[in-house]
């Protein structure tokens, strides 16, 4: 075992990248932490940053710029031993980080990623190329960011899934949980987006797609290998203000023979029927525990970054 | 290294000695748990068992017993690496639970209880001894049995709990939760001891003092340590069914500067307001993800048995 420090390459360096990047350098005293450094970060538009300073974020704030580099060339010339995956969300392609994740995964470098789109839409490609190259490919932000969610597992051995339902998707909680006060879809939606709750165009989130790729992730972390463009997906752009006050709520569910994203009418007493606005549940049913939840935020600057942290120290556990 | 399996020993044979047991059996083929055997089992009851059959539990149910033995003259002639403390609770004295987990952690022989006296009211001398004998003192089932609790800061490294907040008794949430139909408490506690939800003498219950060892328990893991006796502690004998139904919960407090326990009326959307039941709910602020739940049983012999295994599994972890 050497003792030289492993190396972070990061790519983006977007809202996720800069948050990591600065939880990082504020944690990185911690055991286990310490046996790491940032080396590089790739970014469209801020270029290639070799051996980035802890005040970075504010050195870009003030106008700096670094050299362009094409990013897969990057990777390739990197010696970093962990890959952070940072870059845009697309559930048509999942390009370009299926491409940087691929060629980082084929150099025998681990992958930490809290983008849906190569998870969801090639999980079985790269996770066989992780194995073959014994490197983890890690994706714990992409369902509920840090919150825990499919990693409650690691809490419970020996427990088997029977079935998971969630509330993933805090724009579309957050449209329906105003939409209870009266209000129309499109009113709702226009709230949402004059706060920055809903994107310009919405579509993944409202369409139900976001949700439908968080829900194929879980699938085949368990096994059941549900593909995303097999699920039956249904938004929420025809619930109406009575269904929200209703209970209604965009639902996710998969268990071994089925997966779906559809708005569904909850019962009172459902732990589910209860989260309100912006934030994110989880319910597992187990054999060894019946119905256990984790409820908390599904997306935000420090919480998404706490996601990628959480998977680094657990590949420097395993390392260990 | 040895290849010689671990060899437990199981103190207490009652419900939740016999979960485990079966629990353990039904999942023993699992990787980290095909390490271990449970070597012997000593209870009051039913004596000394040496290398219990796999049928164990349905030979003492007709009638089978077994050599009596003193129960820490057993702990001083074992070679079990393991000794899972199933005993009964003793708020007072943490007796005779905590003379045989000192005998055990005295013996370097790691410690797994599901009993809530011995960490609430020694914790400090217990987690040094196994700390000087380089052993393990695990108590996940103290706390919600194997719901995550604490432990959920194992899926948030880095992250600092500011405040602990939790509805983590069953037996008086189901009592406030059935006097919001108009039942006065003496009536509700009577329904809940003839539904087994409520013991004979319920103050363990009902004047808070089993929610106060919990959150004693999660202070001192936290490392804010305060004492079970410094606790203010106020029970659910003075609710009325109208606060009841204004969602008063008997809620546990902890941070670093203070904890206790008692009746408080949360606010409608509150997450812990809407904890239905026997169900348990626990509440962490962080720094890093702001509040977040985790909900499920807090108690029952297969959800009990899932955090002594889940204890057994994190020792072995750590062993390998």
């Amino acid at each position: 075992m050497t003792s030289r420090k492993s190396k972070i390459m990061i790519l983006g360096f977007g809202t996720v990248g800069q948050g990591f990047f600065d939880l990082f350098n504020r944690k990185k005293d911690m055991p286990g932490l310490n046996n790491f450094s940032i080396s590089e970060i790739v970014d469209m538009k801020y270029g290639h940053i070799l051996n980035p300073r802890p005040d970075l974020v504010e050195e870009i704030g003030k106008g700096k710029t670094f050299e362009q580099k094409d990013v897969v060339s990057a990777i390739k010339e990197s010696d970093a031993d962990v890959v952070c995956e940072f870059t845009w969300l697309n559930l048509k392609t999942a390009e370009p980080a299926y491409t940087h994740m691929k060629t980082a995964l084929e150099l025998g470098k681990h992958v930490i990623t809290t983008n849906k789109g190569p998870p969801a839409l090639k999980y079985k490609e790269l996770t066989g190329l992780a194995k073959k190259k014994g490197v983890r490919f890690m994706m714990k932000g992409t369902v509920m960011a840090g919150t825990p969610s499919f990693n409650l597992l690691e809490l419970l051995p020996g427990a088997e899934v029977k079935s998971v339902r969630g509330v993933m998707n805090g724009t579309t909680n957050y449209i329906l949980t105003s939409m209870e006060q009266g209000k129309d879809f499109s009113t709702a939606l226009k709230e949402a987006q004059a706060l920055g709750y809903a994107e310009a165009d919405p579509t993944n989130d409202v369409d139900g797609f976001d949700t439908a790729s968080k829900i194929t992730i879980v699938s085949h972390i368990l096994g059941w290998n549900h593909e995303f463009k097999d699920l039956e997906i249904e938004g929420i752009r025809n619930v109406t203000p009575e269904q929200a006050r209703d209970r209604t709520k965009l639902v996710a569910y998969a268990d071994r023979s089925k997966a779906y994203v559809k708005p569904m009418k909850l019962e009172r007493d459902d732990v589910l029927s209860g989260v309100r606005g912006v934030m994110n549940a989880i319910e597992l049913d187990t054999d060894t525990m019946g119905k256990i939840y984790s409820m908390g935020p599904g997306a935000g600057k420090m919480q998404t970054a706490q996601a990628a942290l959480t998977d680094l120290v657990s590949i420097m556990k395993e390392k260990a």
